[in-house]
């Protein structure tokens, strides 16, 4: 299998992400894009999708990402900025490894939302994932 | 409407928490308590609750528990770290503000997986409200 | 050596804490207390503790605590939240570890001000420490 | 007085700033880059530049990116993750504002090293920035 390949397993091995449709748009050691059609199951009271639904996003691109370069990995922590409501037809997260240890990864991820043809930068995250070595 | 009439009128405005069935068991000035059933679409590909189930519940304790000071508030950001996989019947998420400002209040929370009677924390999360003055 | 004596080995041969004057106050399995005084040389423009004096002592007490139970040990990452002011004779961080896994812990830290014999939470820390295995 | 001009005002005014010796490299609406020639004092007991030096470092640059666009600014939080080990002739901060709204704006920062004319990133921040308006 190549790497396209074991990334859609995995996502596919996820009851959470089959639940809210994620898909795989790219992966290459260091770098991985997650795609997320909005739903209206999954905005919060004023209209927006809720932080929750692009936290998710975030935190699993992350994972990819890290997990590219580990083979089977583990987030530990991450952070997420919200900056802009999200609100539109696709959720688009791109996350990169940043300079990476023997067990330990930086990764960050851009979250962007697509509305109207037009994609805004709608949160901003890091994190660190952990190879299982 | 007392507090936690309002708290559930907002928590029920939000598509994403009732697709995930998300309840208010606490909410008072500078503490919120959010639990949620463990149910098998919330697992990733280990069995594990995903890790994007327990953000999504950390977001919004947190904002609940910055909200329960300003009335309505906006979760600008916070930080994630996961303890230990979580596995069980149901999680729940404790979220209590810290020193708070006027128009800004760092919130911690602390998320706790029960299983078979056994509460365990499985998360710990920080972030910042910001009253929607 | 005892605990303490370990700790007050490795803060003693840390050049930049003993520039500042950092004090190992406690250290146990799991918890570390590290004080400094204030001196006029830490201050911002505006007469408060610089927020990197502050985020400094945060980082040592979270590797203190973390390495309180693994030995050799290293932050990989670290979030501070500034919460009031730091004005005053002394500053007192207190980090404790979180559940704990067999090569990374959660730790938490709190830091606070001594202003006239009363103390007050400045600001909170949460971050990630790795034994060196 | 211009940008530059006022940034070198602010940083000339911190004490803690003066104490280590940090310079401001550059300074436009949106972008700060600060820098800091490493001395002894600032390592710990392996010969590294402190953690705290390099955290101190970050939190200045994003609260002069974040200051750039906002006039008087205040950094509310940050994250760090540290990447490499530091060591060399100096520490470079580049700090950038992410999409900004009224009031709050997140920033980013990356942490150079300077080894022997070869620059390598040694850790990487993201905080929020709030304008005292």
């Amino acid at each position: 299998m190549d790497i396209m390949q074991i990334g859609n397993k995995i996502l596919n091995e996820q009851p959470f992400s089959r639940l809210l449709g994620t898909r795989l748009a790219a992966l290459q050691p260091g770098f991985a894009q997650l795609e997320l059609e909005i739903k209206s199951e999954f905005l919060q009271q004023h209209g927006y999708v809720h932080g929750g639904v692009i936290s998710y996003l975030a935190d699993n691109a992350l994972t990819f990402a890290g997990g590219s370069l580990f083979g089977d990995a583990l987030t530990v922590e991450f952070k997420i900025n919200y900056q802009r409501p999200a609100q539109g037809q696709r959720l688009i997260a791109k996350a990169k490894a940043e300079a990476s240890g023997k067990k330990v990864v930086c990764c960050t991820c851009e979250i962007y939302c697509l509305n109207d043809e037009k994609e805004f930068l709608c949160a901003s995250a890091q994190g660190t994932v952990l190879g299982k070595v």
